[in-house]
């Protein structure tokens, strides 16, 4: 594949993308998205909380920005800046700010993790206002009609002084999400990285038995994203208990002791 | 809707917003207004306060101009800067000057989660010298006539850091805002929702509920808007308990029991 | 009354402010004066600092530049910074070096919530010396002969990490305010309002009730500023037990048992 | 050796380096290359990990950009920024961007300490979107089919305050270094030091008496590295136990009764 | 006087000033200064540290270029940096290079307030290779013959955090300061603030009785400075008392119950 | 002597200077220097490790780049950065770019006071890659041949916050040092300062004294720099105690009854 340098406003998503819904994720969705109401995606790390938002990008067809949130992460960065080129001053917009103009689908992962303006700045979008302050011009921005804004994070991490705080969740319709069902898992874990589907049951299998250490010694059980990690191993030649171990066991912790313990749930699986 | 951009001055309410008086409130901030003293409204999240500045803007025939503070809201985001543009530097006034230039009301809400300068920016506004220090640039500007000064600030969340400083408080006249009766949200919930005023009704009387959870496992009860958002799920074909439990109790907690308790209320009310 | 911007520097106060002296500040603030001596004035919020300050200026005939302290105030915000205009940099002198240059009281209101930077800068200002270093001119400048220091601040806000130190204190001649004796805030409250005097007495005895009650559940009683605010709202129609609820209890406290607590003082009174 | 600058992508190793393997990591790493799965890799200092990156990026034939990654490393560090050159402003891309259009192997070293953002802007290069986005320019750029992403870090230092995520840990396959066996590291000192096998049998033992020190009064044994330090010195003509004193001891630790333990261990050896 | 603008190094003490020496300061700082040796300042504030400086300038007939202190203060401040003026760079030597090039006395008051950078950017000026490192510049430069460098810090103050280094304190000769005896600072007081010398011995009296109450209730006694403010206003026709209690107690402390106590000794010396 | 500025890289020790090795720490530095390995040096303040580094540039023939590290130091400090100057921007090595390109001796003193960024920019200079990565340049540079980093610390000043990680310490030989024997030391204080033989016989006496009282009321005792210091305050007629005093005592501590036990100290030996 050559290089390839895209705007951030034109990253559509060309193909479906393989997405088996679990609940009714999909119809709540697609009304609010119809409400103009915002929308905050609940769960754990590498359950299928970025796959659904390039589903539901693909279904309503339309463009998806994606911002990662980090510590460091302010307002000015999601609205836009002045910059200064050749001499001139150029305002370049943020992610938020093409989102808004394009009509996108924006997505905030892990919300909580930026700094608190950026919650600030989302509020006036959050509500029937729609509109977006652009403080450093002087402006507002109405929201394209198709604009929609979505956040996520993971319940399980939050700490008191990385809360939502309630004036920005009671703006939100929330949807929890979870692992699949082992059926549904075991598909996707075939499918995703082209082992056997006997392989692929016994990777689910393995996959519980690490969930179930979850607050027993493990911080969070494997995610569907590390089974494939594994399968991907396995299908590239690497013995399987080799993959659990390099593909899940260390990457979920690094204690010396529960590594050993998921080296042994994996042994007796494989 | 195409998009649309407006200088942060001209945003004028132009239709009158719906707004159910609770209590003397329109009075009390119509006689601030005319003796030029600054307004403070305290109340939960979600109870109406935006509503009501857009109601106060709109019988005023102002134009409103909100700043939703944060951590990181300094003074010069309120008052100005200088910015380079193509090897000139040029001004650029803040909301805070603009409102004082143009007459507008400016509405700082959530005025506690600002930087310290921002409170004391205000404070020669917000007496009889009703002036607005530019230094920057070395000057005063007074406020128009019809200049007026609103925070808010939502007592519940105050830490002992976050607090209005009493040179800052004994400067406003207060009001103090709440959740409205059944009937009047009822009614509001309808409206605004289109929900049948019986389904409306239910909803409020589960709010209720949550409301009374309050200190005992949640930090806030529903509000009106989470209710108005159920109802417009519920209008678009959702499942009433799949609109209350994604709509409300998933926006309001993250704790399982909590939400599974709040679910069992929203069931037993549908 | 029509946008009107000054020059901070030509801010003189024109008419004579009504000021009743409370013991000898006037007297004392002259002699100061008139020995080069700079004035530290401490007291509660809305005492009446201000306004003294406005009537010294008057008297004196010094224009008069005040600066609200704050947590970001830094040196460089005194004394000045250079600014790029049109490929130009330019210095543009901040509030202190106006004041030195040109004769004026320069007047840091709440010095303490400064940085500490700015202590440090009015320390050659403060003693025989008299002159501002302006370091990033590579410069001293020598005050005018009618340059005036004066700072304030509130002894019972101070912490630990927010006090003056003794090298600072011990360069001041310092002057304690309080409220006025009751006849004297009558004639404050009726005149500043226009209430009519025997209003303006039970709004006087109300505060009194409250500054009792401070150290006991409110962190300060009513300033004569909030029976002012009061004494207009019922000016303007508002029922007085009303305006006492919005215009001092609400400004007061959070509280809600210390809001019932003042509303039935306020109930007795009126 | 003449003063060399290159351009940070230019960075071949030429010849084969001297890497003696101690598991499977060579294979799993390439079959996780060969997957597009990025690669962390655990272990103590100078253990051997930055040789295996250098040894990877002869076997693959990629270049290596190698950040050593500290408190203040922010993603705009590794993204880039822009530079004013000559009145032109000028994008310069960062290390991982130069990585990302070069198809080069990109080695973070030390990751967990770097500032919270560059754990995120890592994310979307580190699942199966391979993106990187650079938000200062609006863009998006999608990586060279044969960039790879690796990281490192050393568990046994890690506090809570500085620990991978979940959400980060989850997106790799995880490679455990520890010391090689005597054999090996005999044979590694004496080819690296150039000192007689029999005296690097000596310093590897030695090294084995100071790694079981570790947790009773030193943070960590000798390293590779150190072994091959103290050799050099041998070579030189210093006294083994003066090049074990210098070149381990005092490297190890400041703690008095400690040095004269490990010299007293040097000494049992020599 | 009109107002005045000096280059920082242009400051020399025209005329001598009053200054008593109160032990073998004067000739101990005369050795040092020829040896190249700097010097700390140790003592209370007001207690004529900063007179002494200015009598030693005069007296040596160097430049004085006094720096104060504080938390913000770094090593650009005292070295220089570039500055944009009219689309030129020009580079401003700070306070301490103008004074290494002009042979003249840096004195940098309260050393312990800046930030720790500032404590190292003397440490080759405070020992023997007396070179300025200026780090922007990629040069170094020596210390004209002439120049002397001196720092102050109050002992009393010091916290753990602010504390003189060894490795800095180790680098100068240290001259402890404090009050004068009782006849030599009547002397003082008289002639500084023009009162009668009986009177100046009352108020001598009266600051003795404050400094023992140091530690018991006053974090300082009243410094000599302080003592002359009193005198000028008696002089100005204010009563002794009044200007005991303006001049001195309420400048030494908030303490209400303290504030009396210092009072009432006041009413017993006059 | 005449202003002269150098350029940081020109700094030659050009005679030799006065050094008296303690133990093997020329031998080892030197092999240490043919080898390509870095040193660290440890010991107290003001014990020679300055002087030691003037010795050996001047008898390696290398220019001498010395950076007193402190708590604002970044790695931009050391490498370089781009300044505007006239319109164009210019690059500007800093002081380890300089040494690296120059072959020079770069001397970091008090590594640990720095910033951890600046460990991190030493690593890859400091193993067998020798290589200085310019990330604002997107370059690495090799250093010369003659290049040698040697970085200093104080043990005994170390908190846990401020610490040398192991893998930064696991890259160097390390020197310890400490105050020279006495006959030594006597040689050096009377050579230094003038003082004759027995006088300078005392004064290392008198400093063994106050080295027993280290950690008995003393942070460290007296250093041979103080000792030289007294001495020249001796030649210069200052009266031995007084000299002991001002040169010793009060350098040391500002404990009033420490200061008093060291002068009886100086008063039993003179």
């Amino acid at each position: 594949m050559a290089v390839n340098t895209l705007k951030t406003e034109e990253y559509f998503v060309q193909e479906e993308p393989f997405y088996h819904p679990v609940s009714d994720e999909v119809t709540v969705f697609e009304a609010a998205y119809r409400n103009h109401l915002p929308v905050l995606l609940k769960g754990p790390t590498g359950c299928g909380k970025t796959r659904f938002m390039e589903y539901m990008a693909w279904r309503l067809q339309r463009p998806l920005i994606t911002v990662s949130c980090h510590d460091d992460l302010t307002a000015t960065d999601l609205v836009g800046r002045y910059l200064i080129k050749g001499g001139e001053t150029t305002w370049v917009d943020g992610p938020l700010a093409r989102a808004v103009r394009a009509g996108a689908i924006c997505y905030l992962d892990e919300i909580v993790e930026a700094r608190k303006d950026t919650m600030v700045v989302i509020h006036p979008l959050a509500d029937d206002r729609r509109v977006l302050p652009m403080e450093k011009r002087g402006e507002l921005i109405a929201a394209e009609d198709a604009f929609c804004l979505t956040i996520s994070y993971n319940p399980g991490y939050q700490s008191v002084l990385k809360d939502l705080k309630q004036s920005t969740r009671q703006r939100f319709v929330a949807l929890e999400f979870d692992y699949p069902g082992s059926d549904t898992e075991t598909g996707i874990v075939a499918r995703e990285s082209g082992v056997a589907p006997e392989v692929a049951a016994r990777l689910v299998k393995f996959a519980g038995m690490t969930r179930n250490l979850k607050g027993s010694g493990l911080e969070e059980g494997a995610s569907t994203r590390l089974l494939v990690h594994a399968g991907k191993l396995i299908v590239s030649g690497i013995d399987p208990v080799v993959a659990c171990r390099t593909g899940i066991a260390q990457a979920l912790t690094d204690d010396p002791e529960m590594i050993i313990a998921v080296n042994e749930l994996s042994s007796s699986v494989f």
